[in-house]
């Protein structure tokens, strides 16, 4: 399968700042400030690992009128002159002095005119990713500009994907699925958990994967306790169930999905939990039509599934990051659009204690929801 | 080599917690209120990817006596009750209504007497990882108590490591050693730089990693254009210098480091260039012993690379983040410590808009400083 071509062409991203400027003029906002990754390479393009590092802070302001302006440390500037962004502004960062913030402060006074608002992202989900003193540092040098909420709008704008930002998650999850089917050549009874995980990561990158920030893993006999712990490095017995969980990048977008495979013969209860996970995931995707609601896909798993799932989410958005707005929860009542890639991620109780998750990644479609990891059938796998 | 236990004993954590105590004290602190992966790790031993997702914040709080109080999501409970922390305070999240808030101010109006400063990092390399409108509802939560500066607390306890935290790094160092070792078998001329990207991290999870959260690499003839761009599909040609550089974990620890190759055989200014930042590198080496300053490390290095380096810094703190406090700059005067891990990372231009780089880890002990990463000789690798 030849892989879709990296990155999107200007014009991709110069509807998503009109969109943005449209929604700015409603919420009556003069410019948007954005200071995390995935808000950063939704408007410019701009993807580096780099981020990892946290000394420096980055920014790009979304002005009220034009293309988004860049106000970012010189070590980037060569890597940001490759996007569509020409107006990129830098200085030598660390500075002890003024890490940026004189340069940005003037960047707005210059972009929006005396008592405009400057929206930030600052509801569920969102981070400020700079140091809280130089914020303050940059209220105070805006005169009569105020910064506010930024309506969400970034949010609302990526729940609902392009064409080529769903190939890229495609590409992403098939990786994933590629690596889930190899895993009877590193996992069984005797290897330790550690071991498979690392093994797994490297069947991710040997399938294509460009990184892989996020591996969760698991095992224990009958089921397992939680799904957010590193692995250990406890050998597989037989009788475990071991998961793994994946969120691996392709061009910057994620998937994020897991597979459960017994070691050895699964028990009658492991069997049933999993083919009912199964079945909750496939009714969420029945039900998951333009114009349901984020509440049907929850009130469909909801059966198949008890009370497991009352303390925590079924799912959630997928894309730029490894988790996304919205959550698939009983209160959440966002209505599905084409467009909007989601997880489905079931949990059951098989035995005090003892939780099975599965998990797929659909998107939405104009008639109903397609698949973009190839579905697990309802016998688990067994290694 | 037997690899050195996981995680850290108890008193390892009650002694970062009295130390933390100690300046709080002086600072006229009467809390920490933590919301970071490295905050939160330093203090708990609570060590996972599951940050990845931005959906739940996460708080620890080190109050004026006693161990530290977790407010988490119920989904981290299990794995925060295997650290050594026993007052977890769990609430159901993702909540649409109130994401912690309510249940972080209660905690902090319990642990923290009318009138008591609550401090939260807030100086260079620093975020807050909550949302900004809760930030907002929890300072009005707090009745008379204020929400102020950490004084740097827990940055300044992070600059000097413990043996035990040593030994983590040494192990990432190893790995990596390893890895940089074995690049003769996933690059030649012809094979496109993604593809080692992808082999390479491959071979630091062979080699032992837990994961790869950061690999940066360039190639060009004769240099490269700058060192944080992802890896791009075009093939290596004979004249290339290759460079890899990795920031990978070992139980929660980095190693960074980054090692040259020249595709072929090298041409007399890279050979040049790459033995003077040998020599950089082994003169801030020489420097680096106990009583002496950052700076003094910066000067040490300048005579060997001109003006290449006078736009950014030459190396910085590593341990539980890829980079952390302080950066080599000419204008840091922070006193070199024993325990104190560092990076040295000269760059050189060798000709207009092509650079190299050249990076150690090294640790300062009582006498002077020793070497984490198997340090590089003068004559670049050829691969």
């Amino acid at each position: 399968m030849t892989p879709p071509a990296r990155g999107f062409p200007p014009e991709e991203f110069r509807a998503r700042t009109r969109k943005a400027q449209h929604l700015m003029g409603e919420a009556g906002l003069s410019a948007l400030l954005l200071t995390t990754p995935p808000e950063v390479c939704y408007y410019t393009g701009f993807l580096t690992q780099f981020w990892e590092s946290p000394t420096r802070p980055w920014f790009v302001i979304v002005p009220e009128r034009g293309d988004p302006v860049a106000v970012i440390p010189t070590i980037g500037a060569s890597l940001m002159g490759r996007t569509w962004i020409t107006d990129i502004r830098t200085w030598t960062s660390p500075n002890y002095a003024d890490d940026g913030i004189g340069l940005l402060a003037e960047a707005l006074r210059e972009l929006v005119q005396e008592g405009g608002r400057i929206g930030v992202a600052d509801g569920m989900e969102s981070h400020l990713r700079m140091p809280l003193a130089g914020f303050s540092r940059l209220k105070a040098a805006l005169d009569s500009r105020d910064i506010s909420s930024d309506a969400a709008i970034t949010r609302r704008l990526r729940l609902v994907k392009s064409d080529a930002e769903i190939e890229k998650i495609r590409r992403a999850t098939g990786i994933a699925d590629r690596a889930f089917a190899r895993v009877g050549e590193i996992a069984r009874a005797g290897v330790p958990l550690g071991e498979v995980s690392r093994r797994f990561q490297g069947l991710c990158l040997a399938e294509g994967a460009d990184w892989v920030p996020y591996l969760a893993s698991a095992a224990g006999a009958g089921g397992y306790g939680d799904v957010i712990s590193p692995a250990t490095e406890a050998a597989l017995v037989p009788g475990d169930v071991m998961m793994l969980d994946t969120g691996l990048v392709w061009d910057g977008y994620f998937c994020d999905f897991d597979r459960n495979y017994s070691v050895g013969p699964a028990a009658q209860a492991v069997r049933e939990g999993h083919a009912r996970l199964v079945e909750a995931s496939a009714a969420a995707f029945d039900a998951a039509k333009p114009g349901a609601t984020i509440r049907d896909l929850f009130q469909a798993m909801r059966p198949f599934i008890g009370s497991s799932g009352d303390t925590g989410r079924l799912g959630h958005g997928l894309g730029l990051q490894l988790t996304e707005w919205p959550s698939i929860l009983a209160e959440d009542e966002t209505v599905l659009e084409a467009g909007m890639v989601l997880t489905l991620e079931p949990l059951v109780e098989v035995s005090p204690g003892k939780i099975l998750v599965h998990e797929e990644n659909i998107v939405i479609r104009p008639t109903g929801a397609e698949y973009l990891s190839q579905p697990q059938n309802a016998e688990i796998r067994v290694v």
